[in-house]
């Protein structure tokens, strides 16, 4: 057999580039999820599926289904894939890694003419990132049944228009995508393996072990814009002890939340905590004390336990210090993606072709959250393979070099072809 | 001689109804300085003044002085005014406050026929508010020579358009402005004495002494625009030790400096300390570890020693959480105006006058700056008049008492009428 490699390198860089040139803005990329960019992604692979012979199927929510029928169709198939989006401003291979990668196994099955035992099947997702709405994972969520329909009414940050809008708009189905019932049935899914950039420093930090299979997966839990309410006035003519400050107020919490986050670690918690986004009012000025900010939040944690005890401390805290301060904080409602596990089964699958294939990797959980994960807490045996990328995601620096890539993606391509040789 | 609260109100309240009713903005006004709102002020004044027989002079910086001449014009005048120009959603009296209150003694004169002993001139200042460019009294301190050129190359914040661009726009000569030399001869001026409203609570809380003669005024040193640069990363898989997180680091800074600021106050420090502006960047998402975040400054105190203190423990607090944290902090040039006194004899005549008309009044010190402190550290004999509001200022609640601006009204028109019988 061809070695993989480089049989299937110009294949793989030639899909990353085209997908770059297309969302390019900036230094970065942008594909907001069902959006026009997001959709060239699906447009692509809907071509490259039918140069393939693939069978193309798209779900209510927009999720692309691309499959390459096994011997036996009765079998639940092997998936693999990811996300097709971009945060705004934000890196290449972030989803799209995973997305090449199921792509590149598929060109190689029909380039070698591999018939498998049980159908092949790449899924390309809609809206992983929660850059424009606040709700992550809308593609995995509406395919398992979780999403909610509250979360349909998430607007826009800038446009305003509602996540429902947006779906609708863009041709499928918001009130089929939130009625609480799986899209396709989860239980024609023997693996999910989604391959995807580490998005942190330590397997760029190895000479040699630049692969990763995931050993479990961060939960996370998300305020989308929260809101500080104080009292404008002049901040030259109104005294500390009559003010009521919203940005002092968010400082306070932000750096009381930052000290227990350090305590928390320091104990031995796996915890990470963010404020990506704060903002005065339009109105807001340099002479008036703010009497408003909004605020968006993000933790994580392997447990599920961890992130609920912090937040209610956050709460406990914003309450203390609204109190001292004449303050309200305003919370909107949580958006949560419960932590996971994988599937033993399909982690020893993976291991196992590394090491028949002399593929050095090393074991790690994920920081980030990611699509597997939905899939893993609606019961799909799932597994995740990472690689070693620079300057971390979500930034428009983020890189990958296409060597490290060929190696996660033979990883892959040993594991769906030896799949049913066990 | 007609009672002056009564035959002077309606002129009053009709020039703040008729400035309101064009400067509306949701629900309070906006009149930027150099804007066609600030203008309209400028205008309706040159009307009034047309209808009054005063000379109309405007200088090389748009501030507008309207006179009425006295029987000596070789003596210096009595000078009374504000400025009318507002912060974006403001209030309709601060500022505005004081030029009408100017206008309508220059009213009062007129229709009771009265010649003074030397000219009285109605001084109505162009752009005192920082809103849009970060720099305060800009008029005031043109016409001192005290504007420096690099302030005119301050951008609009939402516009980018620099202030030399917008004055020059509005038919006035930024290189005059400039120039280092005062736009009138200042020793042409005896008194300048200006009514604003109190912008704090004090005078409202009091049953009676509700007009007050002001002991001294706060300068301010202030930051535009400085940032903090970190770098920006994946919220989920970067974990604390490994981040640069710009947010973390401001709300670090600025929580540390209002727990200085507490302990200066409680030391007998006079000091007010405001953040009135922080912004994400448009690219900052709920999922990413921010990179950079904005922010403005204000610090006010009657001393500029405590001022410039404070300024060196923020700078210093700023380079060791930088160092710490791998963050940069960014500050862009210091904005001062100097702290400065009134005039004692200015002082005595306003204080003499409220005590021969049975105007009670309390004295303060101003916690705000004002156009009056600028000429003060010009040279000018100045002094001030406050009048109860509600609501403070620098914002669309921003309220005054008709009967309250009448009463600091008279003070100002005995003033005026009495200061050549001393």
């Amino acid at each position: 057999m061809t070695d993989f490699r480089t049989a299937a390198q110009p294949f793989a860089a030639a899909f990353f580039d085209d997908i770059r040139r297309e969302s390019r803005d900036g230094p970065g990329v942008s594909r907001q999820g069902y959006g026009p960019h997001e959709e060239y992604v699906h447009e692509k692979a809907r071509t490259l599926a039918r140069e393939l012979g693939m069978e193309i199927d798209t779900d209510p929510a927009g999720n692309l289904w691309l499959t390459r029928p096994g011997r036996d169709r009765t079998l639940p198939a092997f998936v693999s894939g990811s996300h097709g989006d971009s945060v705004p401003q934000g890196g290449n291979y972030d989803g799209l890694a995973g997305v090449c990668a199921a792509l590149t196994v598929a060109w190689m099955l029909e380039k070698e003419n591999v018939q498998l035992e049980r159908d092949y099947r790449v899924l390309i997702f809609r809206m992983e990132e929660s850059s424009w709405f606040g709700r992550a994972y809308v593609g995995s969520l509406a395919l398992t049944g979780s999403l909610l329909p509250r979360e349909l009414e998430l607007r826009h940050r800038t446009d305003g228009r509602t996540l429902a809008e947006t779906v609708a708009a863009c041709g499928f189905d918001p009130q089929v995508m939130a009625g609480g019932r799986p899209l396709r049935d989860l239980s024609k899914i023997a693996a999910f393996v989604e391959l995807h950039i580490e998005q942190g420093p330590r397997l760029d930090a190895s000479p040699d072990r630049r692969t990763a299979v995931v050993t479990g997966i961060r939960g996370n839990l998300r305020h989308k814009i929260c809101r500080v309410v104080g009292e404008t006035a002049h901040s030259g003519a109104v005294d500390r002890e009559f003010r009521h400050d919203a940005v002092m107020a968010l400082a306070e919490l932000l750096n009381t939340m930052d000290r227990h986050w350090k305590a928390w670690l320091d104990r031995g918690e796996d915890l990470v905590f963010t404020a990506g986004v704060v903002n005065t009012l339009p109105t807001a000025a340099i002479a008036i004390i703010p009497g408003e900010v909004s605020f968006g939040l993000d933790m994580r944690s392997l447990s599920m336990e961890t992130i609920r005890a912090f937040h209610a401390l956050m709460v406990e805290e914003a309450e203390r210090i609204g109190a001292e301060r004449g303050v309200r904080f305003e919370w909107d409602d949580v958006l949560v993606c419960e932590a996971s596990g994988v599937d033993p089964a399909v982690r020893a699958a993976l291991e196992s072709a590394a090491g028949r294939h002399g593929i050095p990797v090393q074991t790690m959980p994920s920081g980030a959250g990611h699509d597997a994960a939905v899939l893993s807490n609606a019961g799909v045996p799932v597994g995740m393979i990472f690689v070693a990328n620079q300057n971390g995601s979500h930034n428009a620096r983020e890189a990958m070099d296409i060597g490290d890539f060929m190696a996660g993606c033979e990883l892959l391509w040993h594991t769906v072809c030896d799949f049913d040789l066990r």
